[in-house]
């Protein structure tokens, strides 16, 4: 049987055999190559989703891997494709999924979160999840198309344009994937607010304006590089009161405020601001199809220096050890599991 | 000279003969029919504006009239002409104006707060501001045309399209204009939400579905509406905590929250749920040419029930006593001035 880690509901991790059940119609097994611990997975293992998760559970969602075995009726994939898993498996039927939004179906079954993920050799998944790569992409850049995929859903939704400013508010993986998709969609300048020095230099090195709101007014920061207009696009990852406070400051006139962080309470929002400039702020969550074949042919591309983001990599069995590094070090950006080893 | 009624500091009015001055390039002079009073006026004659407004003076922007005489490089209207004011009159050269979004410029003067008004006999505005009206379309329905532009702002901006469920939250005089304008738009059911008695009576009789949040659950209210779906769009026109609180929980996936209202304080939003339902809250202000164009066209169409907006109707001399009654009884909707009168 498959080795997997079995997350537990006092947070310790068990590499436990697991059960490797026959395929159903509709179905590929998948052998996992890759999988990057996500700020989500972080969550989990800090207790923050426990009303969501039943443990013990196998988590993990940013993966890559190959077709091990379809069943009769799957056709898109065979065994040995590259792939990478869409961890989304709708409903079909409730208000969301009948407008053709069922990427945030009222009833989603989060593969990795509300269904066994992976940090493991093999799981089964709906073939329907799943997209081909293209030959010879590296698997281990591969598992952070997933994430990727949300940057491409987030710039897209938010409709970054040539020549636009754009300020990314949190310089953790998803603000700094953020801002290398608005790069590629050609935005002109793109600042990245973040508290740790660390990202900061990180985001110095992919190319952005940075600033430090701790040492610096974000503010007149955005003023300035914008000759008094303000942001065409601000990207809000940091989920931070004080950026919440003030991103409605920072966007120009019709700017768009795009919301990428969990804010778990209610937050206090200048909607006066909101309608003054006539602004928007646009809500996004994970992915379409169409962001994940953007986000394919970009680690295709080889155009984004995605290799930076990973700051180590480790095999299966120490994915505690991953976790309580993340947990403990914010210089962390995005740690890869290797769940071919061990 | 011609009579203005000038709101003074202490918020008396004074009917005083004003200045007619001469007529500069692109100037027109405007002999006032009649002009609404507005939540916004009433805001004003407060105190709540007195930060922006200099007093003595002359406010009103709803207004409807005669071009009297243009300056003779004006060629878009001609004495005799009946026309409506769109009372913006931007700097032309600011963020919001280099970016096509001059109805919200930076340096905005607002004809009727930052400078004078339509509550006199006549006065002078640049002839940009005016749209020429059909003929025979009766200039007390005209008045009209200023806040009915303003939901067709609302409506465009939100997007409304035929088959989709709409709330409003607030049933006052821009809070029904847009359900009536999302009428016209083709929406399916148009639930007006108000805590008025007198002001849901005239919803329903105007056609839409109502419910009075202090006796039952709007939220509710919407889901068993929408079979659970949630609202394709909310209006929200109140700026009441309690609205503001809920709009999040009305709207469908991918909804649109339009905030109309004037929130002065950063208020809690559920940002959780505008992540969680790829939510945009879209902030709208005042119009641009071609809603004032399809204003018109909707007055002077008959389809739309505005009489019955209009609770009353007073000459200019009873200027003071219009805004008395607007501040006290809140069963009005809108008082037309007529300052031709007296």
């Amino acid at each position: 049987m498959p080795t997997a880690a079995f997350l537990n509901a006092d947070k310790s991790i068990d590499l436990k055999p697991a059960e490797a059940p026959d395929l159903k119609p509709g179905q590929a097994r998948i052998n996992v190559a890759y999988c990057g611990v996500c700020g989500t997975d972080l969550h989990i293992y800090r207790g923050h989703m426990d009303q969501r998760v039943k443990f013990p559970q196998v988590i993990g969602h940013e993966m890559s891997g190959t077709v091990a075995e379809v069943a009769s009726d799957v056709t898109t994939v065979t065994a040995g494709d590259p792939v990478v898993v869409r961890p989304l498996d709708p409903c079909g039927q409730c208000g969301a999924c009948s407008s053709g939004n069922s990427h945030i179906c009222y009833k989603l079954n989060f593969i990795g979160i509300d269904s066994a993920g992976a940090f493991q050799h093999s799981f089964v998944v709906p073939a329907h999840t799943l997209h081909k790569l293209p030959a010879g992409l590296d698997l281990r850049l591969a598992a952070l198309i997933e994430p990727l995929a949300v940057a491409c859903h987030d710039n897209r939704l938010g409709r970054v344009a040539p020549s636009e400013n754009v300020v990314v508010l949190g310089g953790g993986p998803i603000g700094l994937l953020n801002a290398m998709v608005a790069q590629t969609k050609g935005a002109r300048k793109i600042i990245v607010s973040e508290v740790n020095e660390s990202r900061l230099k990180l985001a110095e090195e992919l190319g952005f304006l940075t600033m430090n709101p701790i040492k610096d007014d974000v503010v007149k920061f955005v003023e300035a590089e914008t000759d008094g207009k303000g942001a065409d696009v601000v990207f809000e990852v940091s989920g931070a009161k004080s950026a919440i406070a003030s991103m409605t400051d920072l966007a120009a006139a019709r700017g768009r405020i795009v919301i990428v962080a969990i804010v778990p309470e209610p937050a206090p929002v200048n909607l006066f601001k909101v309608f003054w400039r006539e602004l928007q702020l646009i809500g996004t969550r994970v992915y379409e199809p169409q962001d994940y074949e953007e986000a394919i042919q970009l680690v295709d591309s080889g155009k984004l220096q995605l290799d930076k983001l990973i700051t180590a990599e480790m095999p299966l069995p120490k994915l505690a050890d991953a976790f309580k590094s993340l947990d403990e070090n914010p210089d962390h950006v995005k740690i890869l599991i290797d769940c071919s080893a061990g």
